[in-house]
């Protein structure tokens, strides 16, 4: 046993209430090191020899160094005192607050249990501290829309200089296409055919540029986007075909035209907005900067979300936009250089005006920190849009190594945030993911058929349905192409079957997973989700060469390819698949 | 290099702001494995070969398994991504969120350090979310008094039956001996002679028991101790003698006489005050029990801490003893089994009370969940008070061990929670430190000089130092012994002396700490404090042998024995002495 790679933290993502009655404790070990882990516990008010209980965890997670175990607890009276232990042929060790002892009397090990006295706590299950993200984001299928560029429905609030909204357009930096709200109104029923049930928007506040990341006015529809009436009538419209919306608010971050920001400029060290920003020095100065900006980016000056009257206003802005124009959720810019007391006031304000409300924070990096159930609802994902990437569209790792990373961002979060997760494949701020696969559309499909069998909310970023490529930002931003012929129907056609098996199959958005094949050197992976209703096995071959694999320990039954209806007999809990270079196969249980 | 063992989490006490510009990184290896450990550094938007930093990081702490490195970073606009470099021998390993690799390019070893993607971070430094514990608690000593016991200054509130107050009373569970808030101002001299600066008082507000941790009414002074106006008086003449007080807030549950309980006993389901307690079924039932309570103790009904009412009762309670009566602090009674969300809104109460007011949880395990900076400012440090304990008293664990158990919890906590931690050595819950000693007082007096010359703030439990010895409760909770001539004078003037070179050097309240003899199979320790005024070494023997140890590392100097002036001339950092049994030395640098 390597006990150096043991490790656990209590009241963490390896110790939290999944729900009011029910604690997942986990715990990290060296990867194929023990026969078997186990959680010892018991009530701290009653803890000794005959009331201790055992209860085996299971591997729910590996990477290439670790396993990690799971287990499921209900503790009758919500106090919960535990230790671990674990068993590797003949030795037997315990594990709590005071260190590792072996299973001997002697030396402390299978005594440490007798007294409450140094183990592992989850003193009490608080209902009101339990991280309950949202519901419905489990079933959702979102779609990313970036308003100057998917619709052009109002033609009369075209800026100046609007160009030619044509398939061959060309999004620079600064030009213009009139995309705007009514727009997307008018393209609602698209979106419902196609299936995806939440739309992400992009900013449409008003602001200077095209992307409006630089706002104005937070409280304002932008003028070439229509008005307030519109937005409203836009969330009631996509309301009224079951389609939720989601804004994005930027808040870490004013436009250079905000008028504080202005008034600032002008005033200086006089100004009443002087501390809305990080000033360091008057004048402002732009060489060397002398405030706090996002990057360095002098028009983008960060706002000081310590004080009162800046905290004041964006919480109105939070409110407002869920509360009085109906939105179902907040998607946060740069979250992460943002305040933690900020983020709890936020989220406090905009749960009360909808309990249901998706917090969802733009985080790259590990974002447990906002996790804790009193910040963030989730995280955008991209460990896991990378990793997908990597395996299906790059080939830059194995099937082991796919494996590895996605399971570890199992262990990296508590379920719920997993569950919630913002899962995309590309965005405005990346290239399209068809340009990403080289257009090569048979990769694009693997990466998205698994994005869309994998849990998490998916989200599609618009045209890619329709075979939209484009590099880096301003490639990724061409206007919507609406022309069929200009679109792949077959794409399209792929994407919408695909939506509507997630939709019709709970086992696909919130059932278990697992991987059934994910071996080292390989480009062949397989896994299974299943519910009490249905159950997938999904194999998926992303290398060049045809590859034969054996599945095993499935368990009874038939399956039926979803592709062309060949029916698959287990035996002994065995399935052999041969699949041909970039082929995917969905079977079915029958 | 054992990569299992090494371990580091962003945004936790291995990545935490120690001050408004100030990083602390941390991170763990196995015991001994590292020739050098790093931290590669940058800001995330000017991240690239030519602009990143590489700092040295030094062990800071060490237990029977691991190094664990630290090192202080002021990164110039808050933002900091980094990754780790670890080098032994021929080899370098580079460790970021995507993983460990060599140091070569082909393997992406270095390479990775060329873009700030898959970087660790802490994204930006929010003054508003550093934890700040009051300045003030790194300078206290703190005295625990048990009201009831400690001494009667107005007999006129002697409840019936009250016991004569004299030397050899016996307590029990039940009786009075008629201490209360003016017997304590009449020896607040006596407090002031002996050099502490804090009191803290276990409950008196109205309550049935003589512990009061059966609370009937959270705004009133026990009737048996006097009135509210006698404690605003023993908070101002305390504050007049330079000494603060801290009161025990018992908010996990009531008493069986708390008003609102009783009304649920009496109206069940239709009281309405049926939802300030957590009730399963009517009418209350004590066997089996049918609500929450501490423990399972039918009498302590636990309160539903997520009403609003019931908040909105405790913070009023919270606001009024702080602000109207003058109080410094809340020590809170199972604060582990409160929400934590209550404990962030007490946080909030309490410091617009008194931004100095110092917040302690009485948790005794690990306590990270409530030490963000968000909740308590430090918890009652049992860790080290049974390291303490099993070294010098019960010598129970060598030297190396008693280092390891005590650097585990610099580990444990960003450094400001152990700054402010609260170091017991006895108390009312457990046996007097005397009788643990098995009434020798040698070995109190070598874990009185540790605790008052280790980081975190020492408490002193009422009488100890006068020789008080008693059992468990109640034996720990006899009438103050006030008679001089049954007082242990010597151990007093112990006490005297060494709380008075405390307070006279910073060096041995907030100094750096280092071990510098903590050897396997030893009884002897050693270990130094210092900072820019003055440096001492301490050494004691906690065992029964002489012994003669060897300390190296010094430096130059030459050091004065405390105790009989002896000076110790320090050649080549080395520095040699013999120890008595249970003998320590306190060195100060001439």
């Amino acid at each position: 046993m390597l006990l150096e790679a043991i490790y656990h933290q209590p009241k963490s993502q390896y110790a939290y209430a999944y729900d009011h009655e029910t604690l997942h404790i986990r715990v990290r070990t060296k990867k194929d090191d023990m026969d078997r882990v186990s959680v010892v516990w018991g009530d701290k008010y009653d803890f000794h020899e005959e009331t201790i209980r055992t209860s085996e965890m299971n591997v729910f997670a590996r990477d290439t160094m670790f396993d990690y175990y799971e287990v499921e607890i209900k503790p009758p009276f919500r106090r919960f005192a535990y230790a671990f232990k674990f068993e590797k042929g003949d030795r037997t060790v315990f594990w709590n607050e005071t260190g590792f002892k072996e299973d001997s009397l002697h030396s402390g090990g299978v005594g440490m249990l007798w007294s409450p006295s140094g183990m592992f706590e989850f003193p009490f299950l608080n209902t009101i501290d339990v991280f309950t993200p949202p519901e419905w984001v489990k079933d959702a299928v979102f779609y990313q829309i970036f308003p100057e560029r998917f619709a052009n429905g109002d033609a009369s609030l075209n800026p100046p200089g609007t160009e030619a909204w044509t398939p061959d357009a060309v999004p620079t930096r600064d030009n213009f296409f009139g995309g705007d709200l009514q727009g997307v109104i008018d393209k609602l029923d698209y979106l419902e055919e196609l299936g995806v049930t939440c739309i992400y928007f992009t900013p449409f506040f008003e602001a200077f540029s095209n992307h409006k990341y630089d706002t104005i006015d937070y409280l304002k529809v932008d003028p070439q986007f229509g008005d307030n009436e519109t937005a409203k009538r836009l969330v009631d419209e996509a309301h009224a075909r079951g389609i939720r919306v989601m804004l994005d608010a930027v808040f870490n971050h004013s436009g250079y035209y905000f008028p504080p920001f202005q008034d600032v400029l002008k005033n200086g060290e006089k100004s009443r907005f002087r501390d809305w920003f990080h000033i360091r020095d008057y004048p402002l100065a732009e060489d060397p900067l002398n405030y706090d900006t996002f990057g360095f980016v002098a028009q983008m000056p960060k706002l000081n979300t310590e004080h009162p009257e800046v905290k004041a206003y964006l919480l109105e802005v939070a409110r407002y936009w869920i509360e009085d124009i109906g939105a179902d959720g907040w998607r946060l810019d740069v979250a992460n250089e943002v305040d933690h007391r900020f983020w709890r006031e936020f989220r406090d304000t905009v749960k009360k005006a909808n309990p249901d409300a998706y917090i969802l924070g733009e985080i790259w990096h590990n974002s447990l920190a906002w996790l804790g159930g009193d910040q963030f609802d989730a995280v955008m994902n991209y460990p896991v849009t990378n990793a997908i990437l990597d395996f299906f569209v790059k080939e830059e790792i194995d099937a082991a190594h796919f494996m590895g990373r996605l399971d570890a961002m199992l262990i990296s979060y508590p379920r719920q945030a997993n569950e919630a997760a913002f899962n995309l494949l590309d965005s405005h701020d990346t290239p399209r993911l068809l340009s990403i696969a080289e257009g090569d559309k048979e990769r694009m499909k693997l990466a998205a058929l698994f994005q869309l069998t994998y849990m998490g909310a998916p989200c599609i970023y618009y045209g890619d349905e329709v075979g939209m490529d484009g590099g880096a930002d301003p490639g990724c931003r061409r206007p919507m192409v609406w022309e069929e012929d200009h679109q792949d129907q077959e794409l399209l056609s792929f994407y919408q079957t695909l939506i509507s098996l997630r939709r019709s199959h709970r086992a696909l958005r919130d059932g278990s997973f697992r991987f059934i094949s994910a071996e080292s050197g390989s480009s062949v992976t397989a896994y299974e989700r299943a519910d009490d209703m249905s159950r997938f096995v999904i194999a998926a071959n992303a290398g060049t060469k045809q590859e034969k694999i054996e599945l095993s320990d499935l368990g009874q039954g038939t399956f039926r390819s979803l592709e062309d209806d060949t029916l698959y007999e287990l035996k002994n809990g065995k399935l052999t698949l041969t699949l041909v270079p970039l082929q995917a196969v969905v079977l079915k249980e029958q």
